[in-house]
C-alpha cells in the first residue's frame, strides 16, 4: 500500500483545520426534553460535517497524487478541500440525486465529480471503472478504511473528554465510519460509555445487521431524507468494531427525523442537516429510556440543500 | 438604587449558563472572501443572543423580585430566561409586530407579554405607564444601563483572547450596548483592535450621530428586517462610550443583510438572524477597506422566525 504512517508538511499544516467537535449544553433544549442531554455539533466543522477529519487524516498518509471516492457529498466534499489544501487531484463520483449544495461544493474545490444513476450502477462500480482509467489514484472508501476511522477516532477522544461524562453516547449511522472511529476514540480514552447508534427505519440495515450478528446489506440505496446515510452496507472494518461495542441501534422514522432537524432550529440555533439530526431524533423515539442517563448527542453534519431546508422549517 | 455590587448564590449559579462565544474560522469563509475573517457567534449563546450576558448580569445585581423591560425580542428572552432561573417575576413590552418566535420564547420562560403597536405608543411610554401599575419593579433598559454594558463587556474580553490578535471587530448597533460592551472589554483586556458599528442604512442614527457628534433620534421605529435594531436612538451611557472610541459606522442595505444571512447559510452552516448578519453584510459593503487586517465579525444573535428565514434562504 502507498501509504505513510508519518504526515507530511502539507498533513500537519491541515491539521489546524480539524476543528474541535463544538459542544452546545442547550438550557432551551434541556428545559424541553426533561433528559441531561448535550450536543456535539460537526456542523461547525470545515466543510460542514465531521468527514474533514477522516478525509485530512486520509490525505495526510496516502502518498498518492490523485484521491478518488463514491460519496454521496459530505465526504466528497471534505475530500475535495483536504485534496485542495495539499495540492492533489481529487475526483468523486457522487449519484446524481445528491443534494445540489453538496455537488456545488465538491466542484468549488476543484474536484472532478462524476455523477451516476444509482438505480443502474452501484457506486462501488462506479469507482472500479474509474479506477481503470486511473490507475494512480488511491480509491478512498468514505467509511472503510483505517484513515478513515483513526480520523473520525479523534472526535470520540473529544467527546470523551467532556465533564462530566457522558454516560450514553447517540451517532448516526451510515457506513458505520462515524461510529466505528467513535467507538475506537472513547475506547482509546478510557470512557465507558455506551455507544448507540441512529438509523432512520428506511434505511435500517445496521439494526438488521446488528440483530443477524452478521452484515445486512440493502439490496438499492435507501430513500431515506437523511441522504448522508444512504449506503447499501456496514463497511467491514466498522462492523468489526461495532459488533461488539454498540449497544443498540435505534430506527427513526422520517417524521422524527424531520421534527429534530426542526427542534434544532428552534431551540438550539442549530442548522442540521437531516443526516446529522437522527442522533437527536434517536433520543425522541426511545425518549423514556434515557431518564437518568447523561446523552450526548453527535451531529454529524450541517450541509442541506435550501430548497430541502425550507420544508423542514415549515410550520 | 436598589442594586447589590455583590452577586447572590442564584446569580453565581446562573453564570454558568454564560456560554463562551463560539469561534468560527472558516475555511470555506475565506476562501471566499479574500480576507481573514473570524466569526465571534452568540447564536448558540443561552437564549440565542448576546443579551443572555447583560440579562443574567443585571438579575444577578438587582435585588427586585420584579424585573420588566421594553425589548423587541431578544433581550425580553434574556431577561424572562434569567428571571426564569432565579425565582423572579418579569414582564416585557413588546412591539407587537415583533418576531412571533421571539413572543412565543419570552412566554415560555413564565414572563408576562405586554404587546403594543408602536406607532401610536413609544416603549418607554407603555413601560412608564406599567411602572405605575407595578411600582416594586425595576425596569431595566435593554441596551443603557450599567448592567448591561458590564455583561456585554465580557463578549470583549473573549475576543481579546483570541491569538492572533483581529486588528478590528465589526459589531451590530442597535441601542448600542453590545457595541459600547465590547468596547469597554478590549479596553479592560489592553487589546487595541478598532470598533467599526454595522447598521441598517434605514435605521442609521448611530452613523447619523457620529457624524452629527450627538445623538440624533428617529422619531418611528425604522423597519429594517434587523429587528433587534429597531431602536428610536442610542442609549446615553453607551455614547459616551461610543462617541471615543467607534472608528465608524457601516451603513448597511437590507439586501446585503440578507445576502450575509444566506452567506452565512451556505458557507459556515451558521443559522443567523437578520440583526446578527449585518457584521458580515458591513465587511462586504466594504471590503477592499478591509485588505491586509484581522477582522472580527461578532454575529449578536440567531433567532428568526421560520418563516422569515425560509424567505431568506430561497434563491
Amino acid at each position: 500500500l502507498n501509504i505513510s504512517k508519518k504526515k507530511g508538511q502539507e498533513g500537519r499544516k491541515m491539521d489546524r483545520w480539524v476543528r474541535p467537535t463544538t459542544i452546545i449544553d442547550s438550557y432551551k433544549l434541556k428545559q424541553a426534553l426533561g433528559i441531561e442531554v448535550i450536543i456535539a455539533s460537526e456542523t461547525l466543522q470545515t466543510t460542514g460535517s465531521f468527514k474533514f477529519r477522516a478525509a485530512s487524516n486520509l490525505v495526510s498518509h496516502v502518498r498518492n497524487k490523485h484521491i478518488m471516492t463514491a460519496s454521496s457529498g459530505n465526504f466528497g466534499q471534505a475530500l475535495a478541500c483536504a485534496c485542495a489544501m495539499t495540492g492533489k487531484k481529487c475526483t468523486v463520483v457522487m449519484p446524481a440525486t445528491s443534494a445540489e449544495t453538496k455537488i456545488i461544493a465538491v466542484r468549488g474545490f476543484g474536484a472532478e465529480v462524476v455523477l451516476i444513476d444509482t438505480t443502474s450502477q452501484s457506486r462501488g462500480q462506479a469507482v472500479n471503472e474509474l479506477a481503470l482509467k486511473y490507475p494512480d489514484a488511491y480509491i478512498a472508501s468514505p467509511y472503510d478504511d483505517p484513515w478513515v476511522i483513526d480520523g473520525n477516532a479523534s472526535l470520540g477522544r473529544e467527546v470523551a473528554q467532556l465533564r462530566p461524562r457522558p454516560t450514553v453516547v447517540i451517532v448516526p449511522i451510515g457506513g458505520g465510519g462515524l461510529c466505528a472511529g467513535i467507538i475506537q476514540g472513547l475506547k482509546d480514552s478510557g470512557c465507558a460509555a455506551e455507544v448507540i447508534g441512529a438509523e432512520p427505519l428506511l434505511a435500517n440495515d445496521a439494526a438488521q445487521s446488528l440483530r443477524a450478528g452478521k452484515i445486512i446489506a440493502h439490496d438499492t440505496e435507501p430513500q431515506t431524507i437523511a441522504d448522508g446515510v444512504r449506503t447499501l452496507s456496514l463497511g467491514r472494518q466498522n462492523w468489526a468494531v461495532m459488533k461488539d461495542h454498540m449497544r443498540t441501534v435505534i430506527e427513526v422514522p422520517e417524521d422524527g427525523i424531520r421534527r429534530a432537524v426542526r427542534i434544532f432550529y428552534d431551540l438550539v440555533n442549530l442548522k442540521v442537516e437531516p443526516t446529522g439530526a437522527l442522533s437527536l431524533a434517536a433520543l425522541l423515539e426511545m425518549k423514556d429510556s434515557f431518564r437518568g442517563e447523561l446523552v450526548c448527542c453527535v451531529v454529524s453534519g450541517g450541509n442541506v440543500d435550501p430548497a430541502v431546508y425550507q420544508t423542514l422549517i415549515g410550520a
